[in-house]
C-alpha cells in the first residue's frame, strides 16, 4: 500500500475515494512509532487526527511533516460546511493554527501550512474551488518534495568525497524516504551513492531516546539491501578514530540565514567528533528548510520533549525514581562545522546560502 | 545487607561463616544487572560462580572486578584438596587462568590476580596457611580500594574547577561505589565534592548500551540525595554548548604508560566535545589501573560484546531484521583530552605519569 514492487516507502499517501469524487479520500501515514517491529498504515480523515499524528510522531521528519501538514490543511478546509468565501477563510485559520502548534522546531512545518492559507487567499472563485486548489497544493507540495529528495541525492553524489571509491558513510536519526514524502535528503544522499556504486555501507547512529537510526533508517536501509551497521551514538567517534567512517550527511529541521542547523539531538555532537578527524559532514535539507528570518541557530526554538523518551524504552523502566531528566528534542550545529548544506540546488556552503538561495525562496 | 545506615553502597562484601571457622564464608554481590528496578544480592561460593559474575557483569566497574577476582581466587584455592604445597600452587593455575580469562580490557582484575598468585607464590608454610594468607590479601585489596578511592575523591576535589563555588559535573558511565569496593572513583570525586558544599548537581550520560549511567550512577546518586539529571549520551555536547556543564570526570578501566586512557565506549566522544567547550576533562582511577607495560593506547585489546547488548532493551526489540551491529565496550581517550589523571597520589598531568608513579607502583 505504502511501498511499491520496488520496496520505495512512501511514509505519507493522498488515497482517492473515486475519481467521480475527488474532493473525497484520505491521507494514509505509516505509524513510525511501530516499526521496525510491525509495519501499520494509518488512515486519516480530519485535520486533528493529522494533527495528532504530527505530535505524537506517527509522521516525523521536518519534509513529512510539512506535506502531512498541508494535507492536514486540506482536510480541515474540507469540513468547513458554508459558501462564503470569507467565513471560509476565516474558519481555515484556525485550523492552520492548529497544525502550527504541533511541533516547533522543524520549519518546513509552517512553511507548508503557510503557503497553503497564502493559496486559499489568492485563490478566486467559489469555496469548492477552493477546496479543490488546497488539495492540489498539498498533491503539488507532495510531489514537488519527492523530486527536491532526488535532486538533493543527486547533488550529494557530486558533493561526496572522491576516495575511496568506496564510502562508508554514517547518518544520525532517519532523514530518509519515511522523514520525507519519499527517497530522503540524507539518505536520499546515500540512495544515490548506492544506485552509483559508490557506496560500501552505511552506519546508522541509533540516536536516542527514540532511536530513529536503529528503528527507521536502519529499516530502509534493509528494505533496499543497503549494507547497514547499527551503532549507538557514542561510538561515532572510536569508529572515526578507527578510520572506519568517510563522510557524515545528515538532515536538519531548520537552518539559519549564516547556515547553523538545528536537527536531531547529537547532530552537534557528530559534527565535532568529524571535525575531529577531519571528516566532512554534510547537511542535506530542501530550499523550504532555510529559514531567513532567524539570523543564527541561537534564535531557533528547541522542542522539549517528555523525560519519559528518556527513562523507558518499550516495558522497561531504565531509570530510579528520584533521578531527574533533561530530554531536548533537538541541538543547533555551527555553520563552521558543516562542510555544505546540500539542497536542490546543489551543495552550498553556508556562508553563501542568502547569497545563493534567497532569492529562489522569495520566489 | 549491602548498604549500611548511611546508604552507602559496597557491591563485593565478604561475608564470614562464623569466627569460629575463618576459611569458610562467602562472597555477596549486588547483583547490578537488575539496578535500579531490583536490590538483589548474589552470593558466590565457588570461582566458576565469580567468573561468570564478572563475565555477566553481575559485578563490574575496573575495580570492582579486582575485588572480585580476587576473592575469586581464594575461593578457587580454598577447594583445593591437597596438603601438598607444589601441588597446591599448580592447582591455583588454571584458577588464575579462568579469571584472566573474563573480560580483557580492565587491567586492575589481572593486577589483582597476579597479586594473590604472588602472594601464594612467596608465602611460606603449610597451604591451610597459604590459604588464610590469600583470604587475608583479598580482604587486603578490597579495604584498600576503599581507602583509595577516598584518596581519589578528595584530590579530585582539589583538582577541580575553583569557579563556580557548586559546580555542574557531567559524567559517563558508572565508575562509582558500584565500580570499586565502596565511595567510587569518579563518583569518589563527586561525593568529595557534595560533601565539601561545592556540587550543584551530577549530569549522568545514560551511557549506551548497557545503561551504567542511567541505572547505576543516577540509583547511587538518589541513594545519597545528590541531584542527578539523565541525559542521552548525544546530549552532552548540547548541555556543553548552552553552558550547563563545568567539568567531566569519568574512570578509567586501563591507562598507558602515555597517559591515554580505555574506558567505557563514549568516553573518548565526551573527551572530544569537553575539548571543544574548554571544560576541564579528569579521569579518576586507581594506580592499579595503570599499565606501565604498555606504551600508548593503540595495544589496549578493546573487548567487542554481544549485538544483542544495542538491538534489544527488556523485552523491546529495536531494530530490523537483517540490519548489523558493532559493538565495542570501550574506547581510548588520548592523552592530550585529559586534563589530569586523579589517583590516590594525587591529580597528575597525563605526560607526568611515569615519572610520578612507576616506581610507587614497582614498589
Amino acid at each position: 500500500m505504502s511501498s511499491n514492487s520496488n520496496n520505495q516507502v512512501y511514509p505519507v499517501l493522498w488515497r482517492e475515494q473515486s475519481p467521480a469524487t475527488p474532493l473525497q479520500g484520505h491521507v494514509l501515514l505509516i505509524d513510525q512509532t511501530r516499526l521496525p517491529n510491525e509495519y501499520t498504515v494509518v488512515e486519516i480523515n480530519r485535520y486533528e487526527d493529522m494533527a495528532r499524528a504530527i505530535e505524537t510522531m506517527i509522521v516525523r521528519g521536518a519534509p513529512a511533516i510539512g506535506v502531512a501538514a498541508a494535507y492536514g490543511v486540506y482536510l480541515g478546509a474540507r469540513d468547513i460546511q458554508t459558501s462564503d468565501r470569507s467565513e471560509f477563510l476565516a474558519q481555515l485559520e484556525p485550523v492552520a493554527e492548529r497544525l502550527r502548534a504541533t511541533r516547533p522546531t522543524a520549519v518546513n512545518l509552517f512553511w507548508a501550512i503557510d503557503r497553503m492559507v497564502k493559496t486559499a487567499r489568492q485563490t478566486l472563485g467559489s469555496v469548492d474551488h477552493l477546496k479543490q486548489t488546497l488539495l492540489d497544493t498539498a498533491k503539488a507540495i507532495n510531489a514537488d518534495d519527492i523530486q527536491t529528495c532526488h535532486q538533493i541525492g543527486d547533488h550529494g553524489l557530486k558533493a561526496l568525497p572522491t576516495n575511496p571509491k568506496k564510502l562508508r558513510v554514517l547518518t544520525h536519526c532517519n532523514a530518509g524516504a519515511l522523514a520525507t514524502a519519499g527517497y530522503g535528503t540524507a539518505l536520499g544522499v546515500v540512495r544515490s551513492a548506492w544506485r552509483d556504486g559508490r557506496l560500501e555501507r552505511v552506519y546508522a547512529d541509533e540516536t536516542r531516546p527514540r532511536l530513529q537510526g536503529a528503528k527507521l533508517t536502519a529499516w530502509e536501509c534493509v528494505q533496499e539491501g543497503i549494507p547497514v551497521t547499527v551503532i549507538t551514538d557514542n561510538m561515532a567517534a572510536h569508529c572515526m578514530q578507527r578510520g572506519m567512517i568517510d563522510a557524515v550527511v545528515v538532515g536538519a529541521d531548520r537552518i539559519a540565514a549564516n547556515g547553523d542547523a538545528a536537527n536531531k539531538i547529537g547532530t552537534y555532537s557528530v559534527a565535532l567528533v568529524a571535525k575531529a578527524h577531519n571528516i566532512p559532514f554534510f547537511v542535506a535539507a530542501p530550499l523550504s528548510t532555510i529559514d531567513f528570518a532567524i539570523a543564527d541557530g541561537s534564535e531557533i526554538p528547541i522542542e522539549e520533549r517528555n523525560p519519559s523518551e528518556i527513562y523507558t524504552v518499550g516495558e522497561t523502566i531504565l531509570c530510579p525514581a528520584g533521578a531527574e531528566f533533561y530530554n531536548p528534542a533537538f541541538d543547533v550545529t555551527p555553520a563552521a562545522l558543516i562542510s555544505a548544506i546540500i539542497t536542490e540546488y546543489g551543495a552550498i556552503a553556508p556562508a553563501q546560502l542568502r547569497e545563493q538561495l534567497a532569492d529562489k525562496q522569495a520566489g
